[in-house]
């Protein structure tokens, strides 16, 4: 059979919220860039395919990360102790500024993609800069990768830097431009419209991103409600508004495309009722919120009501790229969250954010994240080996130790829609 | 002259808590295990001293790990959606039963003495278990690899699983044999008493453990004030104490000899009080105290009362041996904590969190942490070339990025009391 293989080995995934599938020893079939089904033993009519057997090491899907900003590589790492307001002028601003030198741009955006392949972190929402041929130059390096990506040029036009502010009419051209040359350009890396956030963007060009939107058909990133002090500021800017949400809702960038807001910290229940009617995905990235001093988002109460989540590094607010790193962080604040809710806030559990950082966030890709018929085959082998195993354990264990205590070392394949991804050379 | 060198570098260090001292391509005088001095050039009196030169390299001071237990490092990573008293019945004591097995005891410690010293941990308090001759064995281990550290057998007498239950004339003698055995074998290994935590130790042993810590004039640590159920449990066994603490101090085993207790999360202002004039040590483990629900340490307050604070892993509540994600988690707790204190506690900065994982723990080894004169020199050689470092960054910004982004692989060199410690094969 034409494009149609076996990887072995011992598969987790999770189907359902919270609940891990484990299969020791088992294969999983592709067929092109599809998985076409899971079994412990391979059906007659795949006797003939090409079995690609990894032994003991563990398969589990790719992890996907909901929310970065890839020209703050550079920053990773620095700067940790500022809140959001002054944080943004005194690291983020200046080096967003160094992105109109294509040169610059394509040293870190190619260093920062070799990254985002060692650990494993097949898909990601980014966003790039202001700056139009940078982001092409992202979009096209990332292709260039074989992962898989949403890359969104931001829009920025008051509020800002002098030096980062956009004229409001160039920066929708810029980014229909970008539409128009890269909607089909690539299968895996696609483009999509970033308002940075409401404090940084007029009516008028939050008005104009909504019809780009809809006209071409393209999801839609922003923040909300991360921190107090901006909160307060989108209030004192936009009074007509109930609140931060009803401001992107207004312009048509809540929902009406697939959307995912970063943080979600501090929304209200009325911002959460309207997540919730619109299908809004939230991003949640715990590392940036701890460094930022932003707070705990409410998880447990988002996903309980339906909303959906997925994890986000949201470098560098955020200090790692690792997933690994993002949902054991994830875990931890969700044990603060619980004391915090007076013990009624139930934390996350391993299973449960393992699950929001492959098919959760996975979902807003498509078919993306799980080892079920008909997804897109995103994969990554893990060999833990190296790590202190003394006893025999259980997969769920394996894979919670490697989670917990094991790096980019131990990933040593990974595949994106299919096929495998060799470390990429770019720069 | 014999026994003196210097080693080159950029140096970086804290002599005071929240303050860099940054010597760009300085130098640090090693004469025999201690630090004759730091400086720009090296002075006309050491021409002819051997000089190792390490380049571009950051030379910062070995980190001390004021709590660990070393017979959970199989754990590490494992079974982190428990709280504590839970947790120990279900994870840590049928682990620490299988230390009764000097094999698989010498297997483990081994492999975790490896750890420690890839991780740049050049001193450290551990917990072993109750078994006298495993704990022998790490003891020996520890001194075969270079390492420093204070060893305690652990004692437990009461509220225990069965199989872990010490009799306690037994607990008293053990600890009294290698008390003489151990306590001047080793120059950088030294024992320490370690009774478990009040709720498993009668008064009778605790009362002879303060008997042996002052007869022997040996150290102690234990654990305080970790979880509200352990406080409550304390409170039913001791109503005739006013508090946790004190029940440690009428046995003499509160700052009679110096005291380390770790996490001290819900002391209350007597104890605080309590440990200010008793100058008893705070090991601050804030993977542990996320992993387990515990909460957060209140550190600024400690601090400011004037409490000497270190820093500690805490394997396998923690998840992590490595003293960068220590500092990296105290740092986002402390903004946690800052909210929490409706801003009043003040975030911990980088400077300070790095004093504590040096200076502030080392102080328990007497002078260790820093690289002022008469210091011992404990250090290590940071090669930080594959960071995202596109831009020239200052040293204090160069060990920010190592700490919140780097790993082991970063370590190149690392130093304990004037000597170079290689990877110990031990095993």
């Amino acid at each position: 059979m034409k494009n149609v293989y076996a990887v072995k080995g011992n598969i987790i995934f999770t189907k359902a919220f919270g609940k891990f599938e484990v299969l020791e020893n088992g294969y999983i079939v592709v067929e092109g860039k599809l998985v076409k089904g899971v079994c412990g033993h391979l059906p007659e009519e795949f006797s003939g395919v090409r079995i690609v057997d990894y032994g003991d090491s563990l398969i589990i899907p790719g992890f996907v990360d909901l929310h970065l900003h890839a020209s703050q590589y550079g920053n990773l790492g620095l700067g940790i102790d500022k809140e959001l307001m002054p944080w943004l002028e005194t690291y983020t601003f200046p080096e967003e500024a160094r992105y109109s030198d294509i040169e610059y741009a394509k040293k870190v955006y190619s260093a920062l993609i070799r990254e985002l392949w060692r650990y494993g972190t097949t898909r990601c929402c980014i966003f790039a800069t202001m700056h139009k041929d940078s982001t092409k130059l992202l979009m096209d390096l990332l292709a260039q990768s074989g992962l898989s990506a949403y890359v969104g040029k931001v829009n920025m036009d008051r509020n800002s830097p002098e030096y980062l502010v956009e004229d409001t009419k160039n920066s929708i051209e810029d980014t229909e431009e970008i539409l128009k040359e890269y909607l089909s350009k690539y299968e895996l890396v696609k483009p999509i419209i970033t308002p940075r956030f409401v404090p940084s963007c007029s009516p008028k060009l939050l008005k104009s991103l909504g019809n780009l939107a809809r006209e071409y058909r393209v999801p839609v990133q922003s923040h909300l409600s991360e921190n107090c002090d901006e909160i307060n500021f989108v209030r004192k800017l936009h009074p007509d508004h109930d609140n931060y949400a009803s401001v992107y809702e207004s312009a048509g960038l809540f929902g009406e495309m697939p959307t995912v807001m970063a943080h979600c910290i501090l929304v209200d229940e009325d911002e959460i009722e309207l997540m919730r009617k619109n299908n809004v995905f939230v991003a949640h990235c715990p590392l940036s919120n701890c460094n930022l001093s932003s707070g705990i988002a409410p998880i447990r109460r988002l996903v309980s009501r339906g909303i959906p989540v997925g994890l986000g590094s949201d470098i560098s607010a955020g200090n790692s790229l690792s997933m690994m790193n993002v949902i054991v962080n994830s875990g931890q604040v969700s044990n603060l969250k619980w004391l915090q809710s007076s013990r009624v806030d139930k934390p996350l559990t391993t299973a449960e954010l393992f699950y929001m950082a492959t098919k959760g966030g996975g979902k807003f890709f498509g078919r993306v994240g799980s080892f079920e018929r008909g997804y897109e085959f995103d994969a990554l082998v893990i060999d833990d080996s190296n790590l202190s195993i003394f006893r025999s354990l259980s997969l769920e264990e394996r894979l919670q130790k490697f989670i917990y205590t094991g790096d980019d070392r131990n990933i040593k394949v990974r595949y994106v829609s299919g096929r495998e991804v060799k470390e990429p050379i770019l720069y």
